[in-house]
């Protein structure tokens, strides 16, 4: 069978299944609090729990040069990794790159992407300390943080920790990115701020670092970032909590900017444009309201999780009618 | 200027240089023992001292599917980054596997690279604990591997510990990687042996963990593995600790199946051939003596660490001249 038969996430299933299946290594064993398949690896350290999280962008599959500038795919690239950090409700501490290039590129473009990445390590408090240079017929960045959860009680947000009637919140917009792409790769013209706001949505995304740390201080458990798409991300979640989901579409957070020139489509583009970095997390309605307090950016209830069968997600509309599933987030391979 | 005008040692100095000149991180600043420029990252953790290294192999850069079958080229992939954890007198625990394929590749190619990688993590107490899959236009491996130096009084192997007066030694032979590879991309035709001898040398790196922790404890403080040649990495040595080296090349510890198959080309390929994933080190006669009972390989004294311009290396025959370095080791994008 070929790779793009099985897709992205049956063979990730595979292969996680043999490495787990796998004796040996029983000190670093005991010491493992999450393996493969949550937003980072966690581990019990001599005193906090330490994490660490690795993502491969490669060229013309996760980014396009004509629509992101290398100072943007520089500051993405680290960005895409720290949001699994926040995820996780951690601190982030350290990256290493891994960059792979043809020896055509010039210099300056690749000082640009430092440029992008430096810009962000810094706002986040994050030392770039080694990695790797190769040549490659296609650009290909890999990016490891490491980090660490430091709340008292060595708390860490995962996708497991869902549970029937909990609420179900997001930080910040959805749809904002994947309406960016669109605009971009189509080369639509809208009014100079949403030309702005978009693009920026695309290429200069934030991670929620401070969101996370307080997500966990306030008593979330169960969280992932929005990177493949609200339902495909949500869907995850299900699946490690062994829930089901009711997602209420018109409480979806979707920007001005969206909604005024995507019409139609900005819901969909909501559900399941990727790319977005907000955290998607779960909890009971009191815990709910202390983050909304405690949180400077906006947190919105989209639906709650219940009891059913692990993984599955209802879309109800505003009569409270169930409506269908018309697309999940992306898939490689497929 | 192109990246390959540049090379990839001018490259990584020049984003050094930015990424060390970029202000901001100060809590993981003064926890950093070493950043860009080792084998691998280290710094402060709450107890031992943390270590991080990260390796990317490329298709037909780095590796040949046609020489090196799937399954040894998981175990090489996670061989050379433990070769470098090896380097700083570590003990690895976990691994972060990106990988990156064209959907056409075979499902079980990837469980045969997953099952080498396995079996070596196995035998060297690491857990694989998260990773990445995506699609690319060629196959790309990018390893990263954490490991802590676990000796009593907290020290790691560096490069820029060589001293003046140091004797320098390696572990076991050089040149059988280099002469695999020649044998095996020419389809050149030794006795069976021989030919078991240098393949496996090429595909089946054994990463000198055991050798590096007791390196550490007997008291050495200078070493690097040997991927890239032992002049290019003794050289990476000097100039990290601003020192020249004499070697003597009749001392070279160059295997009898090399010695006979590949006659006068023998020393060069000792010279620079690389991906031997040796130990290159360097201390006092005394404590050389000391690893020398230490350690079940062989141990050989190669030549002399002498005061001198940094990184300069001089070859000096059986008669006690100087003899010109034919060919230094290689350098990608060149």
């Amino acid at each position: 069978m070929k790779v793009s038969e099985l897709g992205e996430f049956g063979l990730i299933d595979l292969l996680a299944k043999m490495v787990d299946s796998s004796p040996g290594g029983q000190a670093s064993r005991q010491r493992l609090i999450l393996g493969i398949g949550d937003d980072a690896a966690a581990w019990q350290g001599d005193d906090s729990i330490q994490l660490v999280t690795t993502d491969c962008l490669i060229q013309d599959v996760h980014f396009t040069l004509s629509i992101t500038p290398w100072q943007e795919l520089g500051w993405k690239s680290l960005a895409a990794n720290l949001s699994d950090i926040a995820a996780m409700g951690g601190v982030p501490r350290y990256a290493l790159v891994s960059l792979a290039l043809p020896g055509t590129t010039e210099v300056e473009d690749v000082t640009a992407l430092y440029q992008g990445m430096i810009e962000l390590a810094q706002q986040s408090e994050v030392v770039i300390i080694g990695g790797d240079t190769s040549y490659a017929p296609v650009v290909s960045i890999t990016i490891t943080v490491l980090g660490s959860a430091e709340n008292r009680d060595n708390y860490i947000l995962t996708r497991s920790a869902a549970r029937p009637g909990d609420e179900i919140a997001v930080t910040g917009y959805l749809g904002a990115a994947a309406a960016g792409l669109k605009m971009l790769t189509g080369g639509l013209k809208f009014d100079p701020e949403a030309m702005a706001y978009l693009g920026d949505a695309f290429n200069h995304p934030r991670p929620r670092l401070a969101e996370g740390q307080l997500l966990v201080k306030h008593g979330v458990r169960a969280a992932m970032d929005i990177s493949d798409g609200l339902l495909a991300d949500l869907k995850h979640i299900c699946e490690s909590s062994k829930v089901s989901a009711r997602v209420e579409v018109d409480r979806l957070p979707i920007p001005p900017a969206v909604k005024a020139n995507f019409g139609d489509r900005a819901l969909e583009l909501a559900l399941s444009g990727g790319e977005d970095y907000e955290l998607l997390f779960t909890a009971g309605a009191e815990v709910i309201n202390r983050v909304k307090e405690a949180v400077s950016c906006p947190i919105t209830v989209i639906g709650k999780i219940v009891a059913g069968e692990a993984g599955e997600i209802k879309l109800i509309d505003a009569n409270g009618k169930s409506i269908s599933l018309a697309q999940a987030g992306w898939e490689h391979f497929r």
